[in-house]
């Protein structure tokens, strides 16, 4: 499979971008657990993920973290990006959570087509409003749901995305996902051992009772 | 001023462009208190403000609140036209927080012309950028400031922007734009006052220190 095929778009630019661009493409294996962007170091330019998956995350000074969206295959992230528009004021981390093989997409040559091309900023515009959804979701969810719900969701986002009910999944990577100190996800997974919905073994989750927990997570 | 003044990039529409928006603006004044936009009722368009300024929040099934972004003089609002893109799957409410006067674009116009406009459609790309980058600052807030400082800087941001020391402002009005409880503002604004830094009268809050609660939100 080619390049063109995971661009949406791809047609509906002109020859001489479509050149520019495939022209301009990097292809990279990233092993799980690379980090491939650093808030902190300029921009790596956007990522386009062929398969295999991403995570965008940010820390704290103290280097908690949380995660703010999941790129999987055919995902594109813009904020790996972030120079290309000056509006963009935060900084993500980006690293692979599974082998990923992806494009990069060079900045300059992204934001040159993007200025002349209105389908170009027009998809932009629809991926950076899909990643605003997944942020503003995650708004409510630590405003308004309380985190034994968050962690039962979590649990059963996982599993779909594994294929399995047995999670390969410490506590602490739970913690860095949600935001939340250890222990604290430590208390709440034994909570749910206790009611029947998961078997806790070391750096593992086996949900028990995904249907309990389906409901743990609507209530 | 002309709604020309207003649109920062006026002169990068062609000519056809130009008469379409100008054909299909709507003037509009709105009372301070008046809901402009109501998450779930659809499209009411985009936002240009005038004079005035605008508050963008979302609400718990609950009831609760949190802002979520401010708009001022010059600000456009993208998210009360969210039908403009299908990307966009979550609903703000937009209120007037002091008498507003603002045009409203129509949606079909504006994405019309963005489909075919680049520069239309860079410019709606750095709007969103700064709205992503405003909610990002408030997750950050959320997730690693306590409250006391989160408290702290929204009176400090209220007295630059009404311009004095003194504000006109419920506890329950705090709470609304902080997402906590009402309970919770109280205890903390009386600790404030304990500590000299404020002095609470009946829907009053006058800052009596500024610089140590400029310290309380920086520590």
């Amino acid at each position: 499979m080619e390049f063109q095929n995971y661009f949406p778009i791809w047609n509906k630019l002109n020859p001489e971008h479509q050149k520019q661009l495939l022209g301009s493409l990097v292809t990279r294996k990233a092993e799980k657990g690379t980090i491939l962007h650093n808030g902190s170091i300029d921009c790596t330019g956007l990522l386009l993920v062929k398969s295999g998956q991403l995570r965008a995350y940010i820390l704290s000074e103290e280097g908690r973290e949380i995660t703010i969206y999941r790129l999987f295959d055919r995902d594109m992230c813009l904020f790996s990006a972030s120079c290309m528009m000056r509006s963009i004021q935060f900084e993500v981390t980006i690293a692979a959570e599974k082998d990923t093989d992806l494009w990069i997409l060079p900045v300059e040559i992204y934001q040159n087509i993007m200025a002349e091309s209105a389908p170009l900023a027009n998809y932009t515009n629809e991926i950076m409003a899909s990643r605003f959804s997944d942020v503003m979701w995650l708004i409510e969810q630590i405003m308004w749901k309380s985190l034994d719900r968050r962690i039962a969701a979590f649990l059963l986002e996982e599993a779909a995305i594994e294929g399995t009910d047995t999670l390969k999944i410490t506590h602490e990577i739970i913690a860095n996902h949600l935001g939340s100190p250890r222990e604290v996800i430590t208390r709440m997974l034994r909570y749910f051992q206790n009611e029947g919905m998961v078997r806790l073994s070391r750096g593992t989750v086996e949900i028990t009772d995904a249907e309990k927990l389906e409901k743990a997570c609507e209530k």
